[in-house]
């Protein structure tokens, strides 16, 4: 995780302290560290601490800074948070670009800084703010209202920095899925409630046998309901199972002679 | 974003009413509108809207349920958000992975509902709550302190779903599908020949009771071998399954008096 050390979050004229805060605990499970402050309207204080939790060691090591410039200082590669498009337009990219940008850059320089800049809740930042970057971040979002909290965006732009520098998805660009997924779907899928009424006539099914005590499983719904989330049943194929199991009630309860 | 709709979040026995604004507030600014709260410890008040800012008709709209299971009836694929790994596993997914098969599944299935459901702010979901998912999602973090407050977490993981649904990635078109590949073995699986033989039993089985002519499937014996490959027994799965087949066997051909 060292080079997470390298990324420096800049927070612009916060308004709010427990802001500071909620975003210090969002970096700290992201594994970021390094905090600047530039020009709080009001100083860290204990509304900052209290949505901190774990990440208060975060608040104790940031730095206050004057301006942005003097937080940019020794930064080689700086990118802000924008939501608007602006009048002098600078290259925009997602969270999930801008992560990969960052690790080529530090592929190359490792001991640089690269900044990640966040601005005021209300108004974001000016337009001679967001000059000053290499590259604007927005997160994809609902036209009509992309407005995240700042601590949200911070935690959704550092999960996909923490993605790709601790959990390297393969180059290719190719996301593999190691995981049950059906994709041959050719008849409409069951609902929980369908399931469930299966699970249960399953166990009735296997008490009714004096089996559910004979296989000594305790935990004997739960494999059961392991295994019917594992099959993605279809209607169709509900049917059968449901129309099995109704019939063998049937045969249980009445033998034919 | 239609198929956002199909997205419900799911709150469970949430503690402070402001987080189930921030909730709303995230959701919104990822383009989700259906939220359920699963019995709160106290109701949604003024807090709740303060935080929900825009959200507010969302919490408007917010359906409180008296407990999970409620919540889920009309759900055909359920992802739950969990920090541990379990007694029992379950296919662990990244907010990526699920977002991919929340589409897919949609694909399939335009108008069944899929949860998403979060915890307690505190302890999260339980043993029992996490067993009724198909899929638990992990949002990769700090391995010292992976605890993302509640908003954020649905704020990480919705940006997924948005970005995915509507914001297709170029690189998604070289996304590998899965094979359906069980990742949660606790239990060696069983062995071709196995399955082989359980699937000829489940035959003679439905022959026995005269189900395979009544459902007019010609093709049963290929949806019933597809069925038991999606399956992936393992060895206990496959023990409980063929004693519950030879149990009925004799109960079928030697009826108790």
């Amino acid at each position: 995780m060292f080079l997470l050390n390298q990324i420096k979050i800049i927070l612009v004229n916060t308004t709010l302290p427990a802001n500071i805060g909620s975003v210090a605990r969002a970096m700290h499970t992201m594994g970021l560290s390094a905090l600047t402050v530039v020009e709080p309207r009001l100083p860290i204080d204990q509304s900052s601490y209290a949505n901190a939790t774990a990440g208060a060691f975060i608040l104790d090591a940031a730095h206050i800074s004057p301006t942005l410039e003097d937080a940019l200082q020794d930064c080689g590669l700086i990118f802000m948070a924008s939501a608007r498009n602006r009048h002098i337009p600078k290259p925009v990219v997602n969270p999930q670009q801008s992560a990969l940008l960052a690790q080529k850059f530090l592929a190359h320089n490792p001991h640089t800084k690269i900044a990640v800049v966040f601005g005021r809740e209300d108004r974001g930042l000016t337009n001679d703010e967001l000059a000053l970057a290499d590259y604007h971040i927005q997160i994809p979002a609902n036209p009509s209202y992309p407005v995240l909290n700042i601590a949200s965006s911070v935690q959704v732009i550092a999960s996909h920095f923490y993605q790709h520098f601790c959990h390297e998805l393969p180059s290719s660009g190719t996301v593999t899925l190691p995981i049950i997924c059906r994709t041959d779907w050719d008849v409409p899928a069951i609902e929980f409630s369908q399931k469930n009424a299966l699970e249960q006539q399953l166990i009735d099914l296997l008490v009714d046998l004096g089996l559910a005590d004979d296989l000594a499983l305790k935990d004997l719904p739960k494999r059961l309901s392991r295994l019917l989330s594992r099959l993605q049943l279809d209607q169709k194929e509900y049917r059968l199972i449901k129309t099995t199991l109704i019939k063998l009630k049937q045969r249980l309860n009445h033998p034919s002679p």
